[in-house]
């Protein structure tokens, strides 16, 4: 039996998120049905994370099993012709027989989308979360520190997903600015539910004077959902960049990609 | 009576063109009922230019007719809450009693993005148009040069509109290098029925050796539309900059806007 890691990238708007759920379009359920017209069998596909429903994947990687002989490198080309324009395989490699691509993953960057401005630009309708006056990067700054680090982060989690443990490492959060956009991203060992944009919507009460950055420690101490910001809007949220020991690794750059939206 | 001008843009995936038609959604009558709404008064507006189904408008302007008192600055505000995510009222001003959106127009560049990959970016699906290998830059440099000037385009434009002549003014016609994109750009006084689609595709032939450079003059001096290459798809186009004279020019900043994608 082969072990597949392939590549992918995905407009997250028109999807009910990454996991196959009864009587919605996932990206997984689209990826499975193109894989079976290539592979002639039914075909089980693990995704490096369940994206959110709206959320978007500039990386993303997914793994199958297969006892079929098509080379890695027809794999793109072959799953892209039976795919939605939406969704777009990039690359494919047999991968060692223990990789899965969720328990594998060693860590992930997302990158959520701010633009500022009082005008919705229709490109990016779906695809960045719009505010109408510069979110103040100071205060930000100041709060995002708190998140880094190893914490137990049930205060940025949506109830509604089983977890062993609600403790997470994040490696950095932090944000960028470029142009009129501010770049919000954090990376971690794991994600909980909601998480992401929970942190995201935290630093914006933050920079709106709702909270004060001295008030995030005691707030992730709290465990407490209620006391957090609100979960920003899916559409400015991103999977951007993985990480993975061995060969699957290489084809993901060592989590050096074009951040590029 | 005043005359407003507006400046708005869209994404013209989901549209069947600028201009209303019987049983087709087109951005023309999205904008009239959002404006009737907001004003309260049935209202005619003309629009600079009729785009094609699919095609995109980074920068439009649109005008009508209005006895309400509504200030120009509350126009974009009051539309766009009438206005589907994918059209973005920017801008509005009263205009000159003889301003009309068409007749007004100077000039007007597209520009259309060909993005070199084998592989789809599934966030530019219907936003360009994908060749799997580098256009040859020289050879389009060198047929190019043939559509600027004076001449007769009826060899690039398709039938289907009435136009009193086929003669027009191509101010530029150039390409750029943008990382992994080609952007084809295109100024003239005025556009027949297809014919910055058709210009693109007959340098794309010339690209890929199917019509030689030093072709294009027969080509245009023929008024054949047989001989030139084919329409290039709508994604890939969009209206880029306007120039007007006076104060609706200054809204268009003297044709200098961006032109980010």
């Amino acid at each position: 039996m082969r072990n597949i890691a392939v590549k992918l990238s995905y407009d997250g708007a028109a999807y009910h998120g990454w996991q196959t759920q009864r009587g919605e379009v996932t990206v997984q359920q689209t990826l499975e049905r193109a894989a079976e017209r290539v592979l002639g069998h039914a075909v089980k596909i693990t995704g490096c994370g369940r994206t959110d429903a709206g959320v978007h994947a500039r990386t993303y990687c997914a793994g199958f099993e297969t006892d079929g002989t098509i080379p890695a490198e027809r794999i793109p080309f072959a799953l892209n012709s039976y795919l939605p324009p939406d969704v777009s395989v990039s690359d494919a490699a047999d991968a060692p027989p223990d990789f899965n691509a969720i328990l594998s993953c060693e860590k992930k960057e997302y990158t959520y989308r701010v633009v500022i401005s009082r005008v919705r630009d229709p490109f990016l309708s779906c695809r960045a979360h719009f505010v109408p006056r510069s979110p103040d990067a100071e205060r930000i700054a100041a709060a995002a520190k708190a998140f880094a680090g190893t914490h137990d982060f049930a205060a940025v989690r949506s109830v509604g997903t089983e977890t062993r443990t609600t403790v997470r490492t994040v490696y950095w959060c932090e944000t960028e600015t470029c142009g009129n956009e501010l770049l919000f991203r954090v990376c971690a060992d794991g994600f909980l539910y909601n998480m992401a944009r929970a942190i995201v919507g935290t630093l914006l009460y933050v920079s709106e004077g709702k909270l004060e950055p001295e008030d995030v420690p005691a707030i992730l101490a709290s465990r407490d959902r209620r006391l957090a910001g609100p979960t920003a809007p899916p559409g400015g949220l991103y999977l951007t960049r993985l990480w993975y020991p061995g060969p699957v690794g290489a084809m993901f750059g060592g989590g050096k990609v074009s951040l590029n939206f």
